[in-house]
């Protein structure tokens, strides 16, 4: 928890990852974000992983540091709350469709300066998850040894578009404090998915050679780069990008001579062209099988780390989850009381800022835990008319 | 592009994906993002995709509406211009060490309003790539159907920490309008990457469970997903997350009798719950495995669109870069006139704002393109000042 943001104010009605990251990016850095759901819970609200009494870990970490209005969005009277709540805040990140009671224009009635930033599945407004436009884009198609497609786990697409969106509505608002003016922005996983693909030039590249990249495994496209196991059966990982961590690579691993060989023979210099100890790796791998895989790990990472050679052994996410550095003495982690009642590192903002001072992460909300709080505060109704509410099973509490 | 950002002028000192994509992000929305290299280019500027001059299709992407500014960083004279850049501008996205000519408090002296946003490998200021800290959370371990890890080809976590790093930089800049003061932000692959793993349930999961996820392939977690093939060998993948979705797949596929088989036996009911629909995932897939094999996919798909239940067959790159809808007919894509001579779809900003008129996509410069501009402009520096550094070999032109 940082306090760059303090002072905003977000509605996020929303669900899955894309649009709540976007809403816990701005909340880990002091924004107030006011999550509305469902009463009992959005549709992710049992989204697992789950514990032994059906409570999310994935809400209780996506939806840290926010606060929780719940209402019937089946009844008009809750759909006509959420809007009030918008129109009262000035800005909204949402997953809700383009068209209906959550439409810029319906509002951004008597609030022209509103800023909407929509995260969306198909562009055309059609739903879509991040594996449907990962497969329209030919990621899985490109990702392991083949011949069948591999889908990543990790839902880089709702990820990336949730950071996206997160930048998106800060840029809107800054645009609205030069022009007074309100806009949506819209932010599509399907056209984040293909202009990535374009920005990192896979369109320019496909359209250029007239056909795909080959399957490459774990191999790197373009560079030297692939997993190898050593002698004692560890699999790590070597990646080289500069020409110094070639010339420690390939000194560390006592490949002068052998190397300076497949140069002569093959008539090319490896010393400062990636691509060509790409188009080489024909020849280079075996060379780097061998030596990696006669060299114990411990000796091998020492030699490497000592020549600036970037590399990484492969490991499992409980070891991950249980390694001090990246965890328990990592100072993006801290401890909160969670909903669910365990108890493990939670995480604050990704950035560290070395001139402020880090707050402890906080936890999220119970369901409707801030729908009294919220309701009389941002739209001043009197605890008379949130009790009516209440009743009438519009609003919920926790 | 967009000018949601106009007025915003940002240096950029980078290399690579995840920095060179935040000043991306920003120059597509309307911001004078000056990228600053080595003279003849930094080490990604020959990076592959490369054409047959070996010109980077990869940077000519990923740089495009940048100004370029071209310098001798290896000479005191060359990073003192870089410095006097930084502060006359006021902010500065790079991946320089922490250390050094360009740490933030070298960068501020004389500009303690500066923000310097700056992404990093490990946090600790050792260097690391996208593969390594992939490697390290534990993501390779889960996809895939194993035993092998599988790295995934997109560089997820490069462009997850670029659209953080915009994101961080405007927060920093908002704090500024809000308190005069500047900051440095530091984004590290190492923490979005650990931190990404904690915001979606990852560290409470193997914790809470005490070991990994089983490899799933492409199965997805704890909901019904996974890949199907028709009758007719097209590969699809369909994903349910919600009831009406999945009374639809249901129906759609005739499976009503076999599943409420399934649901008497097992004594459950999937109708609402995606947990079981994943637990039990054992009976169900031979369902649809058969059901999905009697059909062709474009009965399969036209069912499935009419049930709102999304889908989406894999296909390759290439197909994906010559889709009239994703590519030539999408708005976020026009022509602009590339260093490299070949002429391809370019992309715009991912996010379409429909109060705003879009832009057509701008070219990448040529490095030190803009030299010239920028130091008259910026640093007020005389014509002849300036003939005298690229005289001097301090400063290069296109």
């Amino acid at each position: 928890m940082y306090d760059l943001l303090s002072g905003l104010s977000v509605i996020e009605a929303s669900s899955f990852v894309a649009s709540p990251s976007a809403g816990l990016y701005c909340a880990q850095m002091g924004a107030e974000v006011i999550r509305v759901d469902q009463i009992g819970g959005g549709p992710d609200f049992r989204r697992w992983p789950v514990t032994g009494n059906n409570d999310s870990l994935y809400w209780e970490n996506l939806n840290r540091a926010k606060k929780s209005v719940a209402l019937d969005l089946a009844r008009p009277e809750g759909r006509e709350l959420l809007q009030a709540l918008v129109r009262a805040t000035g800005q909204v990140i949402t997953n809700f469709p383009a068209k209906g009671f959550m439409a810029h224009d319906v509002l951004a009635q008597g609030r022209p300066d509103l800023v909407t930033v929509r995260v969306m599945g198909w562009a055309d407004g059609s739903p879509a998850l991040d594996y449907m436009v990962n497969n329209a884009v030919g990621y899985p198609m490109m990702t392991g040894a083949g011949p069948e497609p591999v889908n990543h786990v990790l839902p880089a697409w709702d990820l990336l578009s949730g950071a996206y969106a997160a930048f998106a509505l800060l840029a809107a608002m800054r645009r609205r404090v030069e022009t007074g003016a309100g806009s949506e922005v819209r932010v599509p996983l399907s056209d984040v998915a293909i202009g990535t693909v374009a920005n990192l030039g896979g369109i320019a590249e496909v359209l250029y050679e007239r056909e795909n990249r080959p399957r490459l495994g774990n191999a790197v496209y373009g560079l030297f780069g692939r997993d190898f196991v050593t002698a004692d059966g560890v699999r790590t990982m070597i990646v080289v990008v500069t020409p110094r961590q070639w010339a420690n690579l390939v000194e560390a691993l006592g490949l002068t001579q052998a190397i300076a060989a497949v140069e002569a023979e093959r008539g090319v210099s490896f010393a400062k062209d990636d691509g060509l100890r790409f188009t080489h790796r024909d020849a280079l791998f075996p060379l780097f099988d061998q030596a990696v895989g006669a060299r114990k790990h411990a000796d091998l990472a020492a030699a490497l780390d000592a020549g600036g050679v970037v590399h990484s052994a492969y490991r499992t996410m409980l070891d991950a989850a249980n390694d001090r550095t990246l965890v328990a003495d990592n100072p993006i982690f801290g401890t909160a009381e969670n909903p669910s009642g365990f108890s493990y590192p939670a995480a604050g903002a990704f950035a560290t800022v070395p001139q402020l001072e880090r707050q402890a992460p906080c936890p999220a909300p119970r369901n409707g835990q801030h729908s009294e709080e919220v309701l009389a505060d941002r739209l001043s109704l009197p605890a008379g008319e949130i009790a009516r509410f209440i009743d009438a099973g519009i609003v919920g509490v926790a």
